[in-house]
């Protein structure tokens, strides 16, 4: 069980070993519909939190962000660097941890790593605003960008949507093969394909999830019939988007938090004025998700803050759930809140008296 | 040693214990001066910092912080509430934590609790100041509030100014009578007195630290003579000042980032354009500090994120000097990078496939 007032300077601690020990004992299925879940309860409460843009600090080669998020109970924050160069070092693009904290008394109550949690909620929310947003009986997605986040979307996708027909493409052949070899057990039907005009022919859903920090156009106009629900992942900073202009304006789009999409979504590319729908006005029943069979949607995800609220929340859960956690002394607690001096001569005794 | 490239998934992490046990090693006089030294390294190359204004999660009750800066090598940021009442939880006032990163990688190098090294670093930060502000020959120190920072305030004054004689006042006078039990093995020469008044008669310098969340006026006009120098170290956010408007009016007044400080310092009682000193102009020899014997000075203190980047980077060099720290598992770090689905695979084994 997590501790609360007793052995407060103690902050419960989720290591890269100990998530994956989570995620096995939960079952990666369950985790992702728990974290949508949450995510979507979450969405459903959208005006009660407290709203940040996050603090990018950029240099030449990437960045590092914070991402601060709280309602009236609960703070978090999320610390995420971004560098697309990092792979050819054989280090991660994305690299996370978080943390919550209890706002009454500002101490922190969950401190873990956030990679891998990430890329969970990240196909977790994208299935979830597949599910209001994808055409009625989507079965075939493609996924463009097969990387290090791509099976977590097939799987989210397959447990929210029921998607069992995947078709792939990558730049780099390799990735394809890796995503089919990891996904082989889980029973998809899965085609890699050659181009990515060939992996989009006939698909329901396209996901895109590349990783380049420039502007790539993975998909044309031409390649976008009617009906398609579009799920944008990979454009996630100013300069970095995906999708031709035009396929924006053939389509709905939706995103998280319009002011930083403006910023950092595919929708840079468009006036400021360009209308488009929050995902949770969809998701609270306030504004209609998809009109049509015929519409085209586009979900614009450069990813938000109370998705990594959400994720931490559930984890705490499950933390309590399962005890599967480390305790970290985080935070000096001595017994007389004002003696902390106090607290360091009784640590040092006779040293420091002799100085 | 700490850890480069190799095992680059695991960041080591000081706690609470370590960096008392690193403080003992180091010696706590030396860790002072050596906090000073860096702080006034950092000072000088001023420019280079990429500075962001904190940002601040505010409730009824307190704040949550978090203050990010990084120069071209390396970022820091650090977590830390403000919550007045979390005393009469028997909390501390002021928890913190923080990080060292790397900015060619985005990974994180060390984390470290900061509740201690908070403490320190400002003692340090305030004893660097008055050595460019604080009359010649300053002998005489009153401390006002002597709450979980004055020790550490003392000790710094002493081993950068010279001060042995300290004259004490808290509202609590158990408080006042702690610091004289924790400082007795430090040869002082130490009063306990029973008014503010009583305290500041023939001081060369004056320190107020206290910490209530109020407008609150520890020192008066007829309070303060010519040539003393005042270290305003407890008025650090909006509604929270310690100095009467007419003493900061007598004063030429040294700020850390002013920006900051007109909002959060003792000059939000004054207007927006009243004159006043960046420290880091004075350090770097570009301004005079103390102009005569008879001028009064204010260090109006904030806080700034800069002392804690020179804190942590001071603090990586004695944990590789020392060796003292833990290793945490915060980064997930597959092997293939793009591989990251794999590594879940490979650690859940048959779990995973049997769902």
């Amino acid at each position: 069980m997590v501790p609360k007032n007793k052995n407060i300077n103690i902050v419960p601690f989720v290591s890269v070993d100990n998530i994956m020990k989570i995620i096995c004992t939960v079952g990666l299925e369950n985790f992702l519909s728990g974290l949508a879940t949450y995510i979507e309860e979450d969405m459903r409460r959208w005006e009660v939190f407290h709203k940040t843009p996050r603090v990018a600090s950029h240099s030449d080669v990437g960045v590092i962000e914070l991402m601060p998020i709280s309602d009236d109970k609960t703070y978090s924050f999320k610390y995420v660097n971004g560098h697309p160069g990092n792979i050819r070092e054989g280090l991660q693009t994305i690299a996370a941890f978080g943390l919550l904290a209890d706002v009454s008394s500002g101490y922190p109550v969950l401190l873990s790593e956030m990679t891998m949690l990430t890329a969970l909620r990240t196909a977790a929310f994208s299935a979830l605003a597949a599910k209001y947003l994808a055409p009625k009986d989507a079965d075939v997605m493609a996924i463009i960008g097969n990387g290090a986040q791509s099976e977590f979307q097939a799987l989210a996708f397959r447990n929210i949507l029921g998607i069992n027909r995947l078709k792939l493409y990558d730049i780099d052949r390799d990735c394809s093969q890796k995503f089919v070899t990891n996904m082989e057990p889980f029973g998809f039907s899965m085609r890699v394909c050659n181009s990515p005009e060939s992996a989009v022919e006939g698909a329901d859903i396209i996901t895109t999830i590349t990783a380049d920090k420039q502007y790539a156009t993975i998909l044309t106009d031409n390649m976008v019939g009617a009906g398609v629900h579009i799920s944008a992942m990979g454009g996630d900073c100013p300069g970095k988007t995906e999708i031709h202009k035009d396929v924006l304006l053939r389509s709905q789009i939706f995103t998280e938090y319009t002011p930083q999409t403006r910023i950092e979504g595919e929708i840079q590319q468009l006036p400021n004025d360009h209308q488009v729908t929050e995902l949770h006005e969809v998701i609270s029943g306030k504004k209609p998700g998809r009109k049509s069979q015929e519409q085209i949607t586009l979900f614009d995800s450069v990813g938000f803050a109370i998705a990594d609220f959400s994720a931490l929340r559930y984890l705490r859960d499950q933390v309590m759930k399962t005890g599967i956690y480390e305790q970290l002394d985080l935070l000096a607690d001595p017994d007389d809140p004002r003696d902390l001096f106090g607290m360091l001569m009784r640590s040092a005794g006779a040293v420091l008296s002799k100085e």
